[in-house]
C-alpha cells in the first residue's frame, strides 16, 4: 500500500515509517520539523519508496497535494505538549483539531478511504473505572490536549459516517522506546546527567502511569488495520499493568547506577489537568491476537539505552 | 448580572434575551444575523438594558471587546444546520468549534468566569441506553454537527479546569415554540400551506423524537445556573416522553384541519447521520426542582400558533 504518515519525523511517526518501508510499502512522510527530527528519517530517506514533504498541516492545499495517490493516512502529527497547554491554548486547537480537519478534507478530495489516528487515554478525563474500557462512562474533559484529541476523534468518526471512510482510532497510554524525546524518562535522564545527586519530581511520585513500548504499539496498529472491520474502530492501546512514577525512578536509578535525593513538588498530580491515573482495558485490541512483548520496566530500560546512545536529542530539543 | 448572549437574534437566543431583561438583568447580544432575525429582538431593542453587537464570532477581537464587563456568557450561536453538514463540512468546524474557542478566549481575556453552552443530545450518537443519561457509554460520533458540539463541550470543560471557570453544558433534545424557524414542524407547516393535500416526509415516519418547549428549556437553564455547583455541569434537557414523527404529523394535521396524503421517503432515518432516536434521561436536571410545564403535543401546538401568526418567518428564511 501507499501511506501518508503525518508527523513522520516524530517519535512514533519515524518508527512507523521504518516499519512500513521494511514491510515493502511506499510512504509519503509529512512533517513541518517543528519538533520532529530529520535524523530520525536518516534510514528512510535512503529508500526509493520514501518521500518527505516538509509542510504544515495548517496548509490545506499542501496536505491535499501530498496525500494524492495514497490508500491510507496515518495521522500522527499533533501538539503533544500536554503539560503546557494552558500557556498557548490556541496550539491544541490549531495542531490537533484544525490540522485533523485538513487531513480529512485532503482525504475526501483525493478519495482516500482509510485513516489511522493516534488519540490518547487522556480523553477518559477523571476515569471512574479501571482498567478503563473504550465504552467507559462519557467523561468530562480536563485538559486542552485531551479535549482537542477528542474533538479530532469526533471529526474523524463523522467523516467516516458521512463520507464512507474507515477509521482506526487508537487511545494510547504513554509510549516510550527508541526516539522518545519527551516525558518523564527523558526529563529524569537529563536531570541525572546534569546532577546525579538529586532529582526533581513533579507531584508526589505516587502518580500511577502505564507505558507501552513503541514497537508493541506499532505492531498493534498494523494488526488492527488488517483485522478491524467496523466503520470506526476505537481501540485502547497499553499494557495490562501500571507503575508508580516512583517505580520508574527506581528502575532508572538502578540502570544508571545513581542514588539521587528525591525532591518532590508534592500534590497528587504533576500539573493542572494531569491525569493522576491512566490505565486502559485493552481486551478489544487483544481480541485481534495482539499482545505486547515488553513490560513497562523493559520499555523504560530500552528508552534509557536509546538516550544514552543518542545524547544529541537533548541538545536538538533545546 | 450582565450577560453576553451569542446568537442573540436566534430562536433560543432571542427568547433568552427577553427572559433575562424581564428578570432585570443587563444583556449584550452578539449576532451576525446570518440566520438570526432582527425582528425577534424588537422588544429587547427598546430596553435601555440591552445592546446588540452585530458581529461574527470568528473575529476574536470583536468577541473579546463585546464581552467586556459581563459576568456570564450564554453561548448559543451555532451552525444548527444539522442535516446539510456534509455539504459544507467546514461550517461546523468554524461556527461551532473555532467560534466557541474565541468565546472562551474572550472570557479569559476579560476574566469572565461563567459560561452556559447549548449542546445537543446528538452527542450520544447511536445511543444504546434509553432514556440516555449524561454518563452513558462513551459514544462514537455520527454527524459533523454533533462532533463539533462535543468538541466545543471539551474545550469549555478544559478551560473550566485550566482557568478556573464554571461551565454549564446543556444537551438539548429538539426545542420548539415561539420563534422556531427550522425543523420538522416548520417544514411540515410550510408544505401544508403550499399543498394541503399531500405531505412529503423524510424517513418512514417512525423516527422517535423528543421535544422540549422553549420556555421550559429557558427555565431549566436559569434554574441550573443558580443551583449547579460543579466546576462543569453537564445536564440533559428534555421531556420524559417521546413521540414518533407520525404522531406529530397527526397533531399538526388535526390543528390545521387538513388531511394530506403522506409520502414517505422511506428508511429508518431522515438523512445520513440523523439519529433515529434521541430520548434523554433528565433526572439530574429534575434534581434541581425543575419540570417542564408543556408536553410534546402542547409544544407542537404552540409552535403552530406562532407560525400561523408570523408567516413572515417563511419568507425571511428563503
Amino acid at each position: 500500500m501507499r501511506a501518508l504518515v503525518t508527523g513522520a519525523a516524530g517519535f512514533i511517526g519515524s518508527n512507523l515509517v521504518d516499519r512500513l518501508l521494511r514491510a515493502g510499502h511506499s510512504v509519503v512522510g509529512f512533517d513541518n520539523l517543528s519538533t520532529g527530527q530529520l535524523r530520525f528519517l536518516q534510514s528512510a530517506l535512503k529508500s526509493p519508496s520514501f518521500r518527505l514533504e516538509r509542510g504544515d498541516l495548517l496548509g490545506l492545499e499542501h496536505v491535499a497535494r501530498a496525500s494524492q495517490g495514497c490508500d491510507i493516512v496515518f495521522h500522527l502529527a499533533a501538539n503533544a505538549d500536554v503539560r503546557f497547554g494552558l500557556e498557548h491554548p490556541r496550539k491544541d486547537l490549531d495542531q490537533n483539531v484544525i490540522a485533523t480537519w485538513n487531513v480529512l478534507e485532503g482525504m475526501r478530495t483525493n478519495g482516500i478511504r482509510r485513516i489511522v489516528f493516534s488519540s490518547t487515554g487522556s480523553v477518559y478525563g477523571e476515569a471512574q473505572v479501571f482498567p478503563t474500557p473504550e465504552d467507559a462512562p462519557f467523561p468530562i474533559q480536563t485538559s486542552l490536549y485531551a479535549a482537542s484529541k477528542l474533538a479530532a476523534e469526533g471529526l474523524i468518526s463523522a467523516y467516516c459516517e458521512g463520507f464512507g471512510m474507515q477509521g482506526y482510532i487508537f487511545r494510547f497510554v504513554s509510549i516510550l522506546g527508541e526516539r522518545y524525546t519527551h516525558g518523564h524518562v527523558f526529563d529524569f535522564y537529563r536531570q541525572l546527567k546534569d546532577h546525579p545527586d538529586y532529582l526533581d519530581v513533579l507531584g508526589d511520585g505516587h502518580q500511577r502511569k502505564s507505558y507501552l513500548y513503541i514497537q508493541d504499539c506499532l505492531s498493534a496498529i498494523l494488526l488492527a488495520i488488517e483485522r478491524a472491520a467496523d466503520k470506526v474502530s476505537v481501540l485502547n492501546l497499553g499494557v495490562d499493568a501500571y507503575c508508580e512514577v516512583n517505580d520508574s525512578i527506581g528502575w532508572i536509578c538502578e540502570h544508571l547506577g545513581v542514588k539521587p535525593a528525591l525532591r518532590y513538588s508534592g500534590g497528587e498530580r504533576g500539573w493542572v489537568g494531569d491525569n493522576p491515573f491512566i490505565f486502559l482495558d485493552c481486551k478489544k485490541m487483544r481480541g485481534f491476537g495482539w499482545k505486547p512483548d515488553l513490560d513497562i520496566r523493559e520499555g523504560v530500560i530500552k528508552t534509557l539505552d536509546f538516550l544514552q546512545n543518542h545524547e544529541w536529542v537533548f541538545t536538538a530539543r533545546a
